[in-house]
């Protein structure tokens, strides 16, 4: 089947329109890391940097689909424009949006001026720190106000959302595990609000408690970050989030911290970049082969696996190879 | 503080005869990636590849350590020596067992043939997928005959245990979501053996069932992948699941899947090491201040993150710097 390839430029031209059809291709051109990507890159400069990102985590089942439709809502009332990308990081092989998702955000489905978009990674280099910031920018560049970034929480990935957003909002719910369990899973270093959505259940009063005292131990700044309940799919408690959100954006506007959040999220995206061409420069160079070759020796015991990564690198990048530091002897 | 130190080679030899203070010293040398790594590294080569290793994942509240607790009883029952690797892969901060955990494993706290070390990976280059296989490198020539690495799942971080483990369980529980939360946090794929814990609990069946049904959809090979109910408060069902890592165990290595897995094991561990190497790189050749820069380009819409990208290789690697591929022209 022969597609007809409208062409870069044009692309960005219309999704700067605001025409749907061509923010998904450029956001699958992106996703795909396809040869692309930099052209699309390239074109965006000077188009992004206004819309305000907000990125939603928690565990699988605490209801964050529910919650970004809701907020989507409110968003929607107060006249923004709104992206949302629902980030997958673990499957490599659901390639869009499962079913449950779709039916919670089919509200929206009929509005122009909501974009929602799934992404999965698919187990590529980079994964998610690598596609996402560039579909992001998409979207902004589109003109949307506020991009919705919601991801499974723990572990890296949640690392990740909170790396690439204005304001992280954690989300918990009750019987999802105990205060311990909610400190276990680094949630409290990177939520800048907390949510515990069915707020309707047992124990989510003891679960916001728990997380006050949690998060006032561990405050730092002059945001206090609030601890909201709320009951998503009923819409209670749902209008205090959006109003907490505003608030903490205007907070990083009026304190500069917005700045220095967005400079360190490039920081971030372009040391990823140069890291994901290096590891492939490195599956270039040596080859499957080589890599197998050395594991073999590793495994019967001829080298160890430091020894290993210097002969890899000393192929990958030519006699001046860097030691593979950190532990390297006179470090 | 004037601490005597223990020379490496010495602290291995003690290790290797099985003294737990020499394993910790090992353990903290890896974890901190001291300049002594590598040193730790090499004179474990050939002592190592006989434990089974068997990692223990999912979401933060289904009974991960408890479980755990549980499985030690059981193997040290059939005589094994264990160790017990609780790692922590989000939060920068802990950097050693929260009091929940310990509590958990008390019951063990006095054998000297079980060994609970925590780790924390306090965000570090490399991170996980960088210290903990190390740490089961010095478990395992201290003549432990069992690792197991339990850690918090979803996200990046069950991948990683995946991929180090000869054995993975997954474990969930009622009330944590449903069905296609399961698929969705992408545990499908990594599961050798799935365990319901608090099977007591309502909605205990209906999740089995889901699971199985879900599992059974997506089998490949000669394993069938068990689902198995348990409460390993009570220690009900237990000896099943140890039965089931048992017979996983036996099937991989009369499959010769154990030699495959560990071969890309050592792959993705050599690959990480030099991966690790050439981001310190670019952080000494180019520096802080060079990052800074391109981010503040990039913000001001001078470039975007592929350029600066390319200008920080060409800094760290010299002339012949690999062009940040994938995405780049031409590719």
């Amino acid at each position: 089947m022969v597609r007809r390839e409208v062409d870069v430029p044009t692309l960005v031209q219309r999704a700067r329109g605001g025409e749907a059809r061509s923010v998904a291709r450029l956001i699958s051109l992106v996703e795909d890391a396809s040869p692309r990507l930099r052209e699309v890159s390239a074109l965006l400069v000077g188009h992004a940097g206004r819309a305000h990102v907000v990125g939603i985590t928690g565990s699988p089942g605490v209801g964050k689909s529910t919650t970004t439709s809701a907020l989507v809502t409110r968003m929607r009332r107060r006249g923004h424009r709104v992206g949302v990308l629902a980030v997958d990081p673990t499957s490599p092989f659901s390639g869009g949006a499962l079913l449950g998702d779709r039916v919670r955000m089919q509200e929206h489905a009929t509005d122009v001026d909501v974009y929602i978009r799934s992404m999965a990674t698919r187990g590529h280099l980079g994964g998610l720190s690598w596609a996402v910031p560039q579909a992001v920018r998409v979207l902004d560049a589109a003109g949307c106000d506020v991009v919705v970034v919601e991801t499974v929480g723990v572990g890296q990935s949640e690392v990740d959302v909170a790396g690439l957003a204005d304001t992280t909002i954690v989300l918990l719910a009750p019987g999802m595990g105990d205060g311990i369990q909610a400190a276990k899973a680094g949630v409290l270093e990177i939520g800048d609000l907390f949510v515990v959505n069915k707020a309707d259940r047992d124990g989510a009063d003891q679960v916001a408690r728990d997380l006050r005292s949690m998060v006032s131990r561990t405050d730092a700044g002059a945001w206090r970050r609030p601890v909201l309940k709320a009951v998503a799919s009923s819409g209670e408690g749902v209008d205090e989030v959006a109003a907490a959100v505003e608030e903490h954006r205007e907070h990083l506007a009026s304190t500069g911290a917005l700045a220095e959040r967005r400079r360190r999220r490039a920081r971030d995206e372009i040391e990823t970049i140069a890291v994901t061409g290096l590891r492939e420069s490195l599956a270039d160079v040596g080859g499957d082969a080589r890599l197998d070759g050395l594991a073999d020796d590793v495994l019967a015991g001829r080298t160890d696996p430091y020894r290993a990564a210097d002969a890899l690198l000393e192929r990958a990048v030519g006699g001046g190879a860097p030691a593979s530091a950190p532990g390297r002897p006179g470090l």
